[in-house]
């Protein structure tokens, strides 16, 4: 369609804040086109590490109204903001009810705020290969801020949030959602809870609920604040703020670089799997006789996988 | 803490209708406890193919309810039924409300009814090269027909219910449900649609949204009927069934049949992923050169893992 631009030219432009070609290289990057390969060193050589900041929970917590008031704050003291959006129900990746959505609108025109969806299905090397290489991006513009908003539901989507420098986990009161939050797996994640919706009946209950599962965990030695917030009234979300700088200051130096080590070690071992799965599918497609008879039903895939992958 | 059976006489104990053996062969399936490889062959070769449905959709769409009144319909007809529930919100795999757990209980005395729950984290190898070994243990136990019950909104959990024979797609009225089903997927796997809870406000417009958006893609010659319920009420369910029924036929055995090759192909390269993923964990953990560089942020990830896989 469109004439395949010089990778470094595009990885400059995106670095000096031009953001259509940010959003050109995040399509790149993240659907694999043509110039992926090029691009990835690259931007990687041009990005400047930013603060991310995860943010999951359960469809409609309020995880995107959450998100509009941390921008807010963000912005008023001046700090530019991007967002990524893998979550389907969210209206910053349009699975909006309409006031949700009007909303969103007020940061169209702020130059500061950049907002980016992505879907959670149909990618090439899936969620988990994408999202790392759109936050790369986002890094390559040299955002300080990056918060990453995920449904907490399937694995790859709590996996993603749970890369960030600081994870917030949003619950609401009531129908037992911190028992879901704790067969989700998102307490062993959560850096920062907030109880939403705490004008609800059971909210205080959905603290103690949360306080006590997390008391049962092998904590290290950040104890995570539970904060009750009515995130479409603002109240709380500065509190939610000031959680978030404390904990990158618990991090310190030491505690960002390690987190920052491991995420560098999950992603390489991501992309490991992705060269992999090609790898995989290939075989798969290959036909052969190994194919053939798992195919057919005559051998099982498990033993069919074992000799195709020479074992 | 048990001594490890020998794997033909747990596989033998399963088949011949001992639940506990049952149970156990899933979860060393499942989590790859010891036995694992010498016992899926043997599984594999005792298996009878069962009717696989699968139901998916968001949460709180009345899945569960859905099954509930699917196995009461195959119950009253003499036939055992296993379900499979990898839904996080299902009262099924317990995070429920307390009205459905109690519903639920109904079955707990009815062995023809055999229900397994699967977390949708944790599986070593992940959700989706575990749910097929539940379901091939299932079908070591010879159940007919097995529901596999999935929230539609993880990439693993969509396709999971999108490997069944015959698969159904729950919405809801209201809150643009047409449109996020079209986001996650969803529209293009479903071999039947429910639009559950129609006694509420926008039921008519749910199913002319879903009948247009069908109507967009390009389909094959089996036309998704879209069927109205109240699964709460028992509304509804008998034309599921039905429906189910009538898309059996519909495939007829050579349609059965490329259902089923196309499954063990995509197991086949699910359990290749899952063989390579293990290599790729094993050289991402292994230290070295690479490694290490990539750890330090010297060397980007994806670089690192054409090295390591010797691209």
């Amino acid at each position: 369609m469109s004439v395949t631009p010089d990778p470094s030219s595009l990885v400059s432009a995106a670095a000096s804040g031009d953001r259509r070609a940010l959003a050109r290289l995040i399509s790149i990057l993240e659907d694999r086109r043509e110039g992926h390969d090029a691009l990835l060193p690259l931007a990687f050589r041009a990005a400047v590490p930013s603060h991310r900041i995860g943010i999951t929970g359960s469809p409609g917590a309020g995880k995107s109204t959450l998100t509009d008031g941390l921008i807010n704050i963000i912005r008023a003291a001046g700090e530019p903001v991007a967002v990524l959006a893998v979550d389907p129900t969210s209206p910053f990746s349009g699975g909006a009810v309409l006031g949700d959505r009007v909303r969103m609108q007020d940061h169209v025109l702020d130059d500061g705020v950049y907002i980016r969806s992505m879907a959670s299905r149909g990618h090439l090397g899936g969620l988990s290969a994408g999202a790392p290489k759109a936050l790369l991006a986002l890094e390559t513009a040299a955002f300080p801020i990056v918060i990453v908003e995920t449904v907490g539901v399937g694995q790859d989507e709590v996996e993603i949030a749970a890369a960030a420098d600081t994870v917030i986990v949003v619950v609401t009161p009531g129908w037992g959602d911190g028992v879901q939050a704790a067969k989700a797996g998102v307490l062993e994640i959560g850096d920062v809870f907030v109880v939403n919706k705490a004008d609800r009946p059971g909210a205080d209950e959905a603290v103690a609920d949360l306080r006590a599962m997390l008391a049962l965990g092998t904590r290290s030695d950040w104890e995570p604040p539970i904060i009750q917030t009515v995130a479409t009234k603002g109240a709380g979300i500065d509190e939610v703020w000031k959680a978030i700088e404390t904990h990158r200051e618990h991090l310190g130096p030491d505690g960002l670089d390690a987190v920052r080590r491991e995420r560098r070690r999950a992603e390489l071992e991501t992309a490991l799997v992705e060269i992999l799965r090609e790898r995989a599918s290939a075989m798969a497609k290959s036909g052969g006789d190994v194919v053939g008879a798992v195919e057919a039903g005559d051998l099982d895939p498990w033993t069919g996988a074992g000799t195709l992958a020479g074992e």
